[in-house]
């Protein structure tokens, strides 16, 4: 096929550059909405080629390739935030739509830029500071104290690219990559955070924004694998601090789709930015389930520039479970006995293979008894990893 | 694309006979629970081909094509229920697994088997009988009263092949036709009902049933237009026992997929079966939205024959507006400004082109305020269709 097909009556098509879950999970919501997706694929059998009749292969890197790709599309949006400025800024020049913009997008690609910018906007962040020698990370590690957190502004995801150091020997290594880069690396003070929020939401390119309720996210080596919607015990003063926070960084980045901030909350229920992700985000998968407007269905009406849905949360507790790829390779037997065992629970699988540690699924599961509702979330997430066998 | 790429880890393909609406909304389902959809179309920009990587064209009435289709898949069911019996049987001959079965499904595709097969199983209905000839609808007029309910046992839809005879000269053509093409007609008592309920339910080939709350339809010139789930005011009693009549039918026929059972409720709360449906039915649009497990969702797991889900409703009501083709025809804009009206509104277009009275679309919308919900979705209905301008 050389052109993706529209539904009759106006109805835009949204490009997006990457195949991975992110993309794959607007397929359900684009179907309902009437919009065509058109996805620019790594593969024929990308997680969301598998599901998206126009889904050319081509590398998001090339600057032809996605121009040609982007002719076929109303809006460009992204599944994942690893496609070069240069790319985006050559789009925007054709005068292709382009959400999140380019400007928006740095604050996602680097760190030090992110942490620069909402420093200046008044955002409560970490103590941080940039370092290119052993002399600049012993200077910040004295002032806030060892040890310190050490990251790669670029590339990283998924506690990848981020390092707790106890003496400058730790930080050496990265220090030697990072000139080679050409690049410095950030410091972080290591935050007494008594545990991790993150706030959701979408804005539209008009200004208008939505937030989901603030939730609980629970990282294990650096990977979330629980999140709870919403936050539990978090006070509504509190909450809509945090809110606040979101949504203030959206406006002062001008954040066009949908955006996460990661939160740390302190022991006095203040918070400070961790991370920020401009796109749908693993602590918004509750939202599919459990809210009126799922996250992916509001990514898509934020960067058509639509009215965007309520946030509303369907029902009291809706608890994710993340799915990583354990021994078992074979997941259609092991999900048949899931269903058995929970009708409630809502399996959401990427259509990945399974490799150790991956993510290939989540699960969600609502209700009013949290904690049922997490025995079953993590129940269903070791049960298909393997990391259980009943 | 020559056949359907699959999810690895054992996943099945569920191959659908036609491309409608129906067909379509299990696309996004299909896609969360790793299941690969494969559509035979009736045309290239059928509203599933939209949708759908794997979509060939092909008249569902040929067996040889329908035999190449389904080559491809692990299970065959259909968006209608207008595949010819021979085609299906041709189907089961060669060893596929189809759901429903051709057994089952003559059912819904013959109202005179229908109605042997529930009064044989002693299910309520009306009083009924088949005519040939204008002394049987006399003498059976005069049993029951004029005026009394012509049916053509196949081919009726939406109110097509259904007439009100006041006298047996409404009927002559009809028995003519009807002789032509070598059937009889079915009669029925025309029921005093006070409301119409439908009763939709999912069974499996293993026998497990799962029953949605009882709905109530509202029908205009014979098409559904609204439904509301739960029904109101319906007695638990009488709620129990016409579940119960759909779960008997569903034992009694074997159906394997998703039922819809159109009940006509009587003054004094009981029941009798107007119409059997074996496939997603429009009186189970709002559970897409209202409850735990949506009908397309539930359906892919009866006929892959998985666990079902739970049919519970996640909110107090849920309202459903049939939106039909009316005068304006670019539908992009229009549902901007509902959008913007009505952050709550879940729309769900099938992409496809407008004419007037044409199903192109649904919206639903849950809550607790019943009379607040209803004028809203007849609001969006309304203003799709042109009926209103505001």
């Amino acid at each position: 096929m050389s052109t993706p097909l529209r539904s009759p009556g106006g109805f835009p098509v949204v490009g997006i550059i990457g195949g991975g879950q992110l993309a794959r999970m607007c397929a359900g919501p684009a179907a309902e909405l009437g919009v065509t997706l058109a996805v620019l694929a790594e593969a024929p059998d990308a997680s969301a080629a598998l599901v998206t009749p126009f889904a050319p292969v081509g590398d998001h890197t090339d600057v032809e390739t996605v121009r040609d790709f982007a002719r076929h599309c109303d809006v460009i949006t992204f599944d994942h935030e690893h496609v070069p400025a240069p790319v985006i800024e050559a789009l925007v020049a054709d005068g292709v739509a382009v959400h999140p913009t380019p400007e928006a997008l740095l604050h996602a690609q680097d760190k030090l830029v992110m942490r620069r910018a909402l420093t200046e906007a008044g955002v409560p962040c970490p103590r941080w500071t940039q370092a290119a020698t052993e002399e600049e990370v012993t200077t910040f590690a004295e002032a806030v104290g060892w040890p310190v957190v050490v990251k790669t502004p670029r590339g990283g995801y998924d506690g990848k690219g981020v390092m707790l150091a106890d003496t400058v020997d730790d930080v050496r290594d990265w220090l030697s990559a990072a000139a080679e880069r050409g690049e410095t690396l950030l410091l972080e003070e290591r935050v007494p955070f008594v545990r991790e929020l993150s706030v959701l939401l979408a804005r539209s390119p008009s200004g208008q924004a939505a937030a989901w309720p603030v939730v609980e996210t629970v990282q294990t080596d650096g990977i979330c694998t629980e999140v709870i919607a919403p936050a539990p015990d978090l006070e509504p003063e509190a909450a809509r601090a945090a809110t606040l926070v979101g949504l203030d960084i959206a406006a002062a980045l001008e954040v066009t789709g949908v955006m996460a901030v990661e939160l740390f909350e302190l022991a006095d229920g203040s918070v400070v930015v961790n991370e920020l992700a401009m796109r749908p985000h693993n602590s918004g998968h509750w939202s599919m389930d459990g809210a009126v407007t799922g996250q992916f269905e509001q990514h898509l009406r934020a960067v058509l520039d639509l009215p965007l849905g309520s946030p509303r949360a369907r029902e009291p507790w809706t608890v994710m479970g993340n799915v990583l790829g354990g021994e078992p390779t074979d997941l259609y037997p092991t999900y048949r006995h899931l269903m058995a065992r929970d009708p409630e629970l809502k399996v959401h699988l990427y259509g990945k293979g399974v490799r150790p540690g991956r993510k290939i699924g989540h699960v969600n599961v609502s209700g009013s008894d949290l904690a049922d509702l997490r025995e079953r979330a993590r129940h269903a997430a070791d049960y298909i990893q393997g990391v259980i066998d009943e």
